[in-house]
């Protein structure tokens, strides 16, 4: 396939985009839910239609392969239909009456009712990692359309093919579906992207990526005349621990199962588990390093991205602290530019605490630390002095003393707690929870991944004795919209 | 009643408060919650108990008059009381379950859970304006100790006094109810504060005060390097619009409603009406002058309020575009640092939106804007071009044209919409939403009064195929807390 060049988005062609997507900003968050539910479906099904010429296109950019991209496109039309549902039910609006009251307790009570509106246009960054799931239709613009909120989708670098023929598909499936001019667009290039963060138009920011560039754009979003939210998932080191007890009963399950967890997509997750802490005295390495024998590198998504891995591997590696135990086969070639050979570096786990500020670095790619404890004081010295972490695991048996006591720990530091499993893999559900404590993000209330994630996108409006026709759909008597919605009590029903 | 002088906290004073907060932040937030909810009501309970003390002392640093600090307490202590019964019974929590569920679209599910845990220490900034109801025991520091959080009460130099003794029950109460030492504490002084908003240790912040002032340290709280949530409510301009048809129906109701929440409290509320935006061809301004003739002005909260207020009343007065109204009578005395007289200021709305830079401006105190206009055009003109506020309110007949249009341009303006009513006075209920985009808040998705207040600091934590018996007591199988749950449905229940 040849295509003209992609060029980075011009501040006039911008302007137009900004100025569309603030005209859209009120018709589309007037459309009813359920026919924004309709469009979002219409998208899916669009994506569906094209998927075997997305896929290899994907894969053409990625190296991510056929398998994983099918199985990853499957997951963004599900994710879209299954937002579509949940802002089609309208469980996020959060409606709350709460009728006249002359008897309450603080001064006689007014009708008052709230419901959550969306925030206004967005500026989503697509993923290196996720050229479908979290890029041009992925969890943040299903979330930010659901809510009701303009996109403008910022293309990633590494996948603009991809990304232009996939807004082609978004733009006509909402053409199609009747959906107001500047609902979404595309855009290109980091000076275009830097200036719609800080353009008044814009409502919110939503990115997954490094926490070099999530940080640097979070710090424009707020320091804005008007700051606005900035939600940014910037990745994580996702510690496994792993207990005496699980090692003795499932040894060969647990090593087999990091190694295929920090290997998968090439370590290219941001819940890629970056340290297995392990008893020294289970003497792991020679089993690690016969599992790694199997594994030859594969290509990362980009040069930057391979050039980012070998710099942080090797930085590591050549920490006084840290041994290199084992890796995969060389490549090939051996050329150093080759793809890179899946790695695991060790420290003992009280020099990982000693030269935390140095060693607790994410190392995005096919690279892992096998981290030795012989006492589980020194475990829980590193759970404490962990920065914020999307997951955090433990295998253990529930006989194992102490583990209630890690769990709790680790409950301060990550936005997931997994038990006997692997962190690689976030499953689209209600409960989900993909975020966490900073740097892991910088909005610990919230998720990227899941029902949960459209919430970034609404705020509450509340009305005060606002007649029944003139107040929004949703908070009418005869609720047109059958959305659910909770009742305060009133003075009588509290008893104080 | 004399007393040793009150000194800013020094620094080592500090530190031990903030090392104290962070030991009490796991033992308050895995205190049960309906055993928190009894050290609310203890509190509660102290504070009516010692209520005339209190009344009486706040009325010595404030000038706001024992009946409407009578009521300010009650409505304090029933806030503790009503964020109590909704903490005890766990709504706030979110509890979710979703089952595993090998049929799930994206891939096999596993069990997963979330539950909403407390974020950790809180910095609370008493305000000048509400010496019970947002200072020590106010809705900032109820809803931080309800969601589990240990409080550091920076106290307002307006009423020291009464925030050390206010303070005291607070701590004995808490001490009596066998709650964690660190728990709770006052501290003093600017510099104090900046160091606590920038402590690793503090978690979160909140604010109720001036713009200049909120943004200071909302601007601190972000720049860290792990920044914080701080949620600052900054004030507002609380427009109301009054349409031909109402005028004529209600015009003394009106006028006189106007000029009573205006000068109420002596205008120190941040949602004192600050412009009443009336047809010009209605001719109110004597109506308003007679009305102001029996309005003599009142002492303001303190010297630094009363010049500010000056310096911004004098400031809109001298701008071209703007004429004196009326006022009420002049200070007996004459001194120019006397209580300030009620003041109306007038200007057409197309010299407001023209110079809106200059003019739509908080003037805190007992000063109002009337607004005239000949065209309904201009009015929606001048509500698009507002920065967002606290409240807006209409005052209309439901048959007046366009009233809609109004209605809708104000939902992205502000966070209440009051109908025929007056925004000052602000229940405490579960609709409630005292917020609003910036610059009314920084944190336009969250509110600083009523039952959500208690979400501000509270974040989610999910739960993968945990035990149940490690499980947090919320999401065990058997319910143990009896808290409300969702349950997300199965592959088979979404059908597609």
């Amino acid at each position: 396939m040849t295509t003209t060049p992609i060029l980075d988005t011009e501040p006039a062609a911008l302007e137009r985009l900004l100025s569309q997507a603030a005209a859209a900003a009120g018709p589309w968050g007037d459309t009813l839910p359920t026919a924004r539910a309709k469009v979002l479906c219409a998208v899916a099904e669009a994506l569906d239609t094209a998927g075997d010429d997305l896929v290899h296109l994907a894969d053409s950019e990625s190296h991510l392969g056929v398998g994983r991209l099918t199985g990853e496109l499957a997951r963004t039309t599900f994710q879209l239909r299954l937002l579509a549902r949940e802002i089609g039910r309208g469980e996020m609006f959060h409606a709350v009456i709460d009728r006249a009251d002359q008897a309450w307790p603080a001064g006689p009570r007014p009708d008052l009712r709230r419901v959550h509106r969306p925030l206004g246009p967005v500026v989503v960054f697509a993923a290196s990692n996720f050229p479908f799931a979290f890029s041009t239709a992925g969890s943040d613009t299903a979330s930010a359309l659901a809510a009701g909120c303009p996109v403008l989708l910022k293309a990633h670098p590494g996948h603009l093919e991809l990304t232009a023929r996939t807004g082609e598909l978004v733009s006509t499936a909402l053409a199609g579906a009747g959906t107001p001019e500047g609902t979404f667009a595309v855009f290109y290039g980091d000076e275009a992207a830097r200036a719609a963060v800080q353009d008044p138009r814009i409502a919110a920011g939503a990115f997954t990526g490094s926490w070099r560039s999530g940080r640097i754009l979070f710090d424009l979003a707020v320091s804005r005349p008007t700051p606005i939210p900035f939600y940014a998932e910037m990745g994580s080191i996702n510690p496994v621990f792993v207990t005496e007890g699980a090692l003795a009963a499932r040894r060969e399950e647990i090593l087999a199962g990091y190694v295929d967890s920090f290997t998968l997509s090439a370590g290219q997750f941001c819940t890629k588990p970056g340290l297995l802490v392990v008893p020294e005295a289970a003497g792991v390495g020679e089993d690690l390093a016969a599992l790694l024998a199997g594994r030859p590198g594969a290509a990362l998504l980009n040069d930057r991205i391979a050039q980012g891995h070998r710099s942080v591997r090797d930085q590591l590696a050549a920490h006084s602290a840290v041994d290199v135990l084992a890796s995969g086969p060389a490549p090939d070639d051996g050329a150093v530019d080759g793809p890179p050979a899946p790695t695991l570096l060790t420290v003992p786990v009280s020099q990982l605490v000693r030269y935390a500020d140095e060693l607790l670095e994410e190392c995005f790619g096919p690279t892992s630390m096998v981290v030795t404890y012989s006492s589980w004081i020194e475990v829980l010295d590193l759970a404490r002095s962990l920065p914020g972490q999307l997951t955090a695991t433990v295998h253990a048996e529930e006989a194992d003393a102490s583990v209630g006591e890690l769990l709790r720990v680790l409950q301060d530091v990550a936005g997931r707690i997994l038990w006997n499993g692997w962190p690689t893999g976030v499953s689209v559900t209600w409960a989900m929870h993909h975020g966490g404590p900073y740097p892991a993000t910088t909005s610990p209330m919230y998720t990227s991944v899941g029902v949960s994630a459209i919430e970034r996108f609404l705020r509450p409006v509340a009305f005060q004795s606002v007649p029944d026709a003139l107040l929004p759909a949703a908070l009418r008597d005869a609720n047109p919209l059958g959305v659910p919605r909770t009742e305060g009590v009133t003075a009588a029903d509290l008893g104080f």
